[in-house]
């Protein structure tokens, strides 16, 4: 370990205070001068023509001040993937409605209780067509199609083979074929997806919304209201967690910004909990045919994968998940054939998106499932059969993707030891999951870069203006030990200014657990820049060479005479009185790499991966089938934690949503209505269904990150299914095929043997 | 003139629209969640020992929230000026009130009422001490002292001579003796003073004040709270003007911060138009004894001045102005032999700071108008005494200033040809008054330097993040301004960032008419910084060199072959692509002037001066003495003016100012108590009263300032009164020595005669 005095320490987050106290505003908290409320009528049909809408008596409503339709839009379509082709959601449905909670009007109003009264006015009359809601029957030659041009309702596909599978399935002693299926489930914010529009009489939008990204909204704002991007500012203050779902523009922004355009006063709109399950997004459901060949050691020899994404209906993050599915099996074991077909599906349903992990967590159930049970027909250890195909450092992958650092294997080892395997007790398994991950990804070219600014203060601190998106994961207080670290002052001197379209340098949003590793090394760059400039001060007042100094405890100094230096304050402070120039540092980061080939899949995504892997002990009621998990184990290769106590409560964090994945949670829709769309009936793990948790950090140290930071997110929830459903199997006997697994799939599997 | 395309246009404000609509909102406006409203108790007498004060009855009123005194304070003084002898007020005061209106308690409560209620209740014990209200009086070994440690009530001395005075008297052919008088007038701002004070639970104060500074209440709230300066944040939204009231820290900023401080709760504090009168600032009266030697043909030989300074219970400004009071002179007439004394003086009443003109407006007025009886003694037209004595380009002037650049001959000739001096009508005049003024002076050391940052976005245009405060001026479009020219870009392409001290580059504030010339250089800087990395990127693009570049109308191209190019966008876009770096200007301005000597007035206070001359016609009725302002003609050397429409603004503004302070302004402060602290009884011009001005720019070009532009924001003050003055001379021939010049002292001035 190096010497660090802020990197690597388990400080508490900058936020911390303002959090626990309420003082942190959010955007529902806020009130503007004069600002109205705004509510959004939702298509009650999953499938429609809309022939008129009549907002007359909803205009006559007492403190109604403005309704708005799809008329009174451009019609213009976009996606968060800005990729002709993946434009297909207008802001406001223009035509038709292809799902039931589409957005069909919108209201603003001097409350909300008379903004909800007068969607009940609003007469809308539809002319129903027929609706698919199986993405398998959507993909029929003659069923109904949720967008025309469309055909067989495929929104994406993405095909190819690295290698000779139908080789390699003859080279292999075993090869098994299995089909999993995965659920929709929701992200379940703390915070609701709130937002405030305000138009000034200068043809200007400002926006504040709890995001992951002020740049997409930004982006996409400027496109549906068809006015340049000049004329759009959006800020993101306190946001509470996103975990995928507040990545792209949602409709509410839309409506917000042109409510308030039409009325020239501030429009806030905060979504429902039922909102959020209908009208945000869902994570994909995708049902995995997994043909494996594998040699009688274990050793995998080929993949034929055919994966269906039920998509919903429209694209949102679609077609990058349909790739993604694609990609991350590379990220785990070794294996010398590949082949896969993965189609995403539009269905007139409420529509899916990112969420955390991103199309990692369905296929690691699948392949982690199918891998114990290959491993037990061979009659293998689980953990002897993972260590056996894990990829490890310096490997280049069957798609060509380069692994510099890799701490899987240490993984694997440390998380099955914290687990005592040998003596079970009866109705107990154990049972394991691997996975890899990007540290980040190019999703938004050409505007993938990141920059930094830090503006050095006369108090000797500094201020850093990122556009990082802290939405709860901390990214503030990881940046801020980035820079404290570089130029040597303390945590309590970094003031962060982040997220901030006009103010912050340019950098795309918190998604693809990028920021770290990419917002990590521009913060990085830019303290090191305002260093260079100091010590240049420091340097002359010294008569040192710049190349001596050192800087440590808010002290700049000559290396080895420690006396021999001033303080960080007083150089700031000369900086102005003698050089006349206040200190401004700049940084950027851009990760060099390859771009994706849809035709082979071969891409090197990301400039370093991380890895993980996690034991899981449960009991299983054989009787009623209930789980209980007993404690669970997370080995995660982060790369240097900036933060162990961070990288810690992701891991947790991921633990708990991996949990909710595997055992709880569904979104049940039945003729695209859905039926749970609230917290009492869809259920996510509170804090006393937790298991102990322990998280093993390992540090796979590689220097792509800033301090060698790597991924810390996202990758953690992909092992969580695997490793329970394995040690359900192990404790019960009972496998389970589709998530989630409820104790009724466990005693129906049960029953069947 | 140079072939520019935004620069040197008449182009309309950057926020022009969101003020005539009102979507601008000023502090007033702000709503924050849970946030209070505070209101101070202010002293009833002229001069007291506080014995006690009693907040019990007031805190148990429904609603209060919380009652600060002076004990809750550290008793910390602080002043603007931030020198040792000067620092005399405590936010709250502690042991004695020195004034009516001095700061001793203030009240946080749920609405203004409540809180005024609150007022009421608060005992406050005082034993009444002997006061002194007249500046004369004070200085008397036996006066009551206003701050025990003060000698004689003299806040501040300064006292030189350069030359010999009795020598150049010797050699004079006429030697005149004059004594005049100028009043305390209020600068009467559109937006009364507000701020709002928001303590978080992190420690950190964040303010929303309208100011002309947020660095000085940064810097003065951090002292007198006794915190950390990163512990403070200061933002300026829009500000209503402020004419210098503005510049420093009121009480207001003080016990909003500390009161929310106790209640955890953001609170905010709007001054009455009444406590504008007497919790703010005024202009300080003047008590000047001018002795004048010229030779026979109107040479100006010698000055020899007295001056007392009447500043009040504090200091504020008050040792700069006894300064300046000694500088402004130099810079209009040519003299041989310099005496002065001037003394500021403590008095029990309201205090005086800045204002616009900061101690020139009352020489100007004693000067000019004595320079006028020289010339009718002597036989000589006021025009022709004027050109004689006026400096010119490159002299080096006897306080060893130096002239780079000087229109005044050109504005005397300007001003007075646009008047018809030859054929001028019974009980009608025209007088003229002249007068030089600094481009920005360093006040703040060691700070005085001007950072800009400013960053190129994706869709072609910038944010130029400035400290510069934009009260009204319209600091913001010049800014804007000279950025598009120096990029090529149109005035729509900028967006403005500016005065948040967490977030903008150090700059002191909107003082001393620094910001054209100082953040117009820093911001010009910047840009240049944007342009050159641009260039480097398009140079490469088009195998061309980055010297034969041009930017103009949003391309950047090869001179004299403007098809040979790229736009502005796609050259940041390509930035962003191909260099993967999000292009960040930054640059800085530090005007390395001469420290001014205190015992000789020694100094070269700015890098560029402007001048100005004003002609003013009037008819005065010689019964009532009634004046009527018929024409008023302000030819004022601004060097290039950035944007006429906006210097003509100026101008016009500055003869309106010094039209109330001539003729009808004036506080009227009986024993202490202000007499007239509103509106209805003290007196400003309104749009009807305004003469026909003829704005008339002289563009003596100075290469100092951007685009060779000078001051244009106070100078144009200062020529006002004298001009106005010796105009009522010629129609009425009533010759009065003390502003304002009211009917009465008109008709009396010529019942003695």
């Amino acid at each position: 370990m190096e010497n660090y005095s802020v990197v690597g320490k388990r400080l508490p987050r900058i936020d911390a205070n303002v959090k626990v106290t309420g003082d942190a505003k959010y955007t529902g908290d806020m009130i503007l001068p004069g600002m109205l409320y705004g509510k959004i009528l939702k298509s009650p049909l999953p499938h429609a023509k809309i022939i008129n809408i009549d907002a007359g008596k909803a205009l006559k409503l007492k403190g109604v001040r403005a309704v708005i339709t799809g008329k009174d839009t451009y019609g213009i379509k976009y996606c968060i993937i800005d990729i002709p082709q993946a434009l297909d959601k207008c802001p406001l449905a223009v035509d038709k409605v292809r799902y039931i909670g589409d957005e069909v009007a919108a209201v603003a109003a001097i409350d909300e209780d008379t903004a909800e009264e007068a969607l009940d006015l609003i007469e809308v009359e539809y002319e129903e067509l027929p609706a698919v809601f199986d993405p398998i029957e959507a993909m029929e030659p003659d069923a109904p199609k949720v967008h025309e041009e469309k055909e067989n309702n495929i929104a994406m596909g993405v095909s190819y083979q690295l290698g000779n599978v139908e080789e390699g399935f003859k080279n292999s002693f075993l090869v098994r074929e299995d089909e999993f299926k995965t659920q929709a489930i929701q992200h379940v914010p703390m915070e609701p997806h709130a937002t405030i529009g305000h138009f000034d009489s200068s043809g200007k939008v400002t926006v504040w919304s709890g995001t992951q990204s002020p740049y997409f909204i930004h982006r996409d704002l400027a496109r549906t209201l068809n006015i340049p991007e000049s004329k759009v500012r959006v800020i993101k203050p306190y946001t509470g967690s996103g975990f995928g779902g507040k990545t792209e523009m949602h409709s509410h922004d839309f409506c917000a910004a042109l409510l308030s355009k039409k009325t020239g006063r501030p429009v806030k709109i905060v979504y429902t909990r039922e909102e959020l399950f209908t009208n945000t997004r869902l994570r994909h459901p995708i049902i995995i045919g997994l043909k494996t060949g594998v040699k009688k050691d274990g050793t995998i020899m080929a993949y034929d994968i055919k994966a269906v994404l039920d998509g919903g209906a429209y694209n949102s993050t679609g077609p990058l998940a349909t790739f993604l599915f694609t990609y991350f099996p590379f990220l785990v074991y070794r294996m010398e054939h590949y082949r896969i077909n993965s189609t995403n599906v539009y269905t007139n349903k409420p529509f899916c998106g990112a969420m955390r992990g991103h199309g990692a967590p369905q296929g690691r159930f699948a392949f982690e499932s199918q891998l114990d049970m290959i491993a037990e027909e061979l009659g293998i250890d689980p953990v002897e059969i993972r260590l056996k195909n894990a990829i490890s450092e310096g490997e280049v992958l069957l798609n060509k993707t380069r692994i510099k650092s890799c701490g899987l294997k240490d993984c694997i080892k440390k998380s099955s030891e914290s687990l005592n395997w040998k003596e079970i007790e009866p109705h107990k398994g154990i049972g394991m999951g691997c996975q890899g991950f990007v540290s980040g990804a190019n999703i938004a070219p050409p505007y993938d870069a990141t920059g930094t600014i830090i503006k050095a203060h006369e108090d000797g601190g500094v201020t850093v203006l990122t556009g990082a998106s802290d939405i709860g994961q901390g990214s503030d207080s990881i940046i801020a030990q980035i820079v404290a670290e570089e130029l040597g002052i303390k945590l309590e001197d970094i003031r962060i200014i982040a997220a901030d379209t006009e103010i912050t340098p340019l950098e795309p949003g918190s998604f693809s657990s990028r920021v770290t590793l990419m917002s990590g090394n521009s913060a990085k760059a830019a303290a090191s820049d305002v260093k260079q400039q100091l010590f240049e001060i420091v340097a002359e007042k010294l008569e040192a060479n710049v190349e001596d100094l050192d800087a440590r405890d808010r002290r700049i100094f000559v290396k080895g005479s420690p006396d021999r230096g001033m303080s960080f304050k007083d150089a700031i402070t000369a900086s102005f009185g003698d050089k006349e120039m206040p200190v401004l540092g700049r940084g950027h980061y851009y990760a060099k790499v390859d771009t994706a080939s849809m035709a082979t899949g071969e891409c090197n995504m990301s400039r370093t991966y991380s890895f993980a892997s996690h034991a899981a002990e449960v009991e299983v009621d054989p009787e009623t089938g209930l789980v209980k998990i007993i404690k669970h184990s997370a080995a995660h290769d982060c790369g240097r934690a900036i933060n162990p106590m961070a990288v810690e409560g992701q891991l947790e964090g991921s633990v708990s949503m991996g949990q909710g994945f595997t055992l709880l949670e569904k979104v049940y829709i039945d003729k695209g209505q859905v039926l749970n769309p609230n917290l009492l009936e869809y259920k996510i793990p509170t804090s006393l269904d937790s298991p102990e948790i322990e998280s093993i950090p390992v540090e796979a140290i590689d220097n792509e990150g800033p301090f060698g930071a790597k991924e810390a997110g996202e990758g953690a929830t992909n092992p969580v299914a695997p490793a329970i459903a394995n040690a359900i199997y192990k404790a019960a006997g009972a496998r389970v095929y589709e998530l989630p697994i409820t104790p009724e799939k466990i005693v129906n599997s049960l029953e069947e043997q």
